[in-house]
């Protein structure tokens, strides 16, 4: 017994001592300091930073978050799919999408499973992805990466689009579920509790025509003209859903067909308005879906009212020719979840090494 | 009771009938008879030729693939991992890589996610990622896609290249365990059934000089001159496998260290030899692995021999200056195991949508 060692401490003796591999210098960061250092800096030397623990607990949050989605889709009938990251065609509509060549051929890297995962619906109807999704939007936030874990599902047969809000609420309360109970550790580094109380209510639903009301009365601010809603007008509506309702997450739904992707199903009684929703989460949109359009004439009448030319699509658009149900889905950007519940600076802090305009390596 | 119901048949009596969408067209294909159709044209027509059960069926036996391979992993203590698939490296040392621009930088789309898994050991001790990986191969073969999933690991503190084989092997068996079991139906349209006695002898393991001369002496059968080993030679294995082991798999060991990356571990004793290994089923390679060089100056050395600058690997090889403990790990081309067990005419009926030198569409 050593009447040195602190309580929690303990004393090894050593009888043998094998060296398995020598460092080249001292090691530049204290790891027994929390760490104070720039985010560049951290980020520059991510393949070292990551052995504070607390940057290595992110990580082990991601992945119960990846693996937890998985079972819920699993647990709800979904076959797993894996689509292509190379394709001929910009999923969606060519805006901000990577371009290589491909054996001579132009393509692109893609920017959601969107198309193909409409057509998983046609032979499973129920898939779900998990994978890499690529976006060449240069935008600087602390919200946005340029590659990302894109979680994705898409359900066919469903009478409404209340279906789809349903099942990706089931599915975003068993990942926070399995999160507070794997990662208690973790999560108590960040001082984060998951309790049965934040996953018990019902996730409020409002139209964002409403919200806007509320958010131009309420907290007298005014969403700039010509845009569905701001990062601003989000946070305010998080806000709103704590204040009013106890709740950490929203659905908004009904975003102006102009605004959405040419397969959005518009509602049947305003067509100006879509079966679409986003699902924010503490004032961040995670997760956007909707209904998509199902019959083949009304999908190339809506291409061309987009100025989008039914011919490139010819190889998706085959399979709306010989029937599809009704269906929808939606995709989750899964680093946000682990930013907003970790209350981390940025997202950029929660992949393992992270891809934003400036930064393409380690 | 209808009297013209054949055995197996059911009358079902509708008393209601809602047509939720319709078709454009006959549908081309008879789905009740086999599809005799050429590759080209199934392939060209994906997304209704997945509408035949023999076609689906393969996917759902690659789901099951994937599944069983992460739990597998989860099970043996490895922490899953998300490497970025955009990189500013080509990771294999330079060939066969697809270019992009990258908001005004050169980058790569990663062949595999090899660095990135060997910093993940310094992390988590042993990691894994079932993930794309692109390659720009020029090959029209049965064996080859341009973009595939790559069931990738990496595991720390090894006393050698056999542990990581061992770990292999459990894998692998773990997999074809639960695909016996779970697509016991989907087997059946193959002909195809997993016993547990073609799972029960461990893999034999054979020095790759060895199987050269077994090959020339058996079979007489010459490897070029200049290769380490051919697709026929790798044939012939897998029938002396077969014939002497009553093994479909089988171990190729200690390639020559010409043969393999610049971080590949060399054999102690002979460096002309490395402590790398082949995994092949049915006569095909599915997997490739190896113990990997720990040490900084022994990799940078290396690098060097094989004509590479150290320089513009350095944010991958800062981890190696702080302490790296003995490694190594493997890939697998998932594709490839459904390929061989369901004995496909290519590897091209595997993927949701294959990907190959002319095909980038649908």
């Amino acid at each position: 017994e050593n009447p040195n060692l602190k309580s929690g401490q303990v004393e090894i003796k050593a009888k043998k001592l094998i060296i398995l591999s020598k460092t080249e210098n001292d090691f530049p960061f204290d790891l027994n300091q929390e760490p104070h250092l720039h985010l560049d800096t951290l980020l520059d030397n991510r393949s070292i930073a990551l052995r504070y623990k607390k940057f290595s607990s992110v990580l082990k949050i991601f992945e119960t978050i990846i693996q937890s989605y998985r079972e819920a889709m699993k647990n709800s009938g979904f076959t797993e799919i894996k689509s292509p990251k190379i394709t001929g065609l910009a999923s969606e509509g060519g805006a901000n999408v990577f371009e290589l060549d491909y054996f001579g051929q132009k393509a692109y890297l893609a920017q959601s499973p969107q198309l193909y995962k409409q057509i998983g619906v046609s032979i499973f109807e129920r898939v779900f992805e998990v994978g890499p999704v690529f976006r060449k939007e240069p935008h600087f936030t602390t919200r946005h990466l340029n590659e990302y874990i894109s979680l994705d599902a898409e359900m066919g047969f469903i009478s409404d689009f209340g279906e789809i809000m349903d099942e990706l609420e089931k599915a975003v309360k068993f990942v926070f579920e399995k999160v507070g109970k794997e990662n208690k550790r973790e999560l108590e580094i960040f001082g984060v509790e998951i309790t049965s109380e934040t996953l018990k209510n019902k996730i409020p639903r409002l139209e964002l025509a409403e919200i806007k009301k509320i958010i131009k009365n309420k907290y007298n601010y005014q969403i700039p003209e010509g845009i569905e809603i701001d990062p601003e007008g989000e946070r305010l509506a998080g806000k709103y859903a704590k204040e009013e309702f106890g709740s950490d997450f929203l659905f908004l739904t009904r975003y102006p067909a102009e605004k959405r992707p040419f397969y959005t199903m518009p509602n049947s009684e305003n067509p100006e308005k879509t079966e679409s929703f986003d699902l924010l989460y503490k004032g961040l949109e995670i997760s956007t879906g909707g209904q998509r359009i199902h019959n083949y004439r009304q999908l190339i009448n809506n291409m061309e009212k987009f100025g989008l030319n039914p011919k490139g699509f010819e190889p998706y658009l085959q399979v709306f020719r010989y029937g599809m149900p009704p269906h929808g889905g939606w995709g989750i950007g899964s680093e946000r979840i682990a930013y907003k519940l970790l209350n981390l600076s940025t997202v950029k802090e929660v992949p393992f090494f992270p891809r934003d305009v400036r930064r393409l390596e380690p």
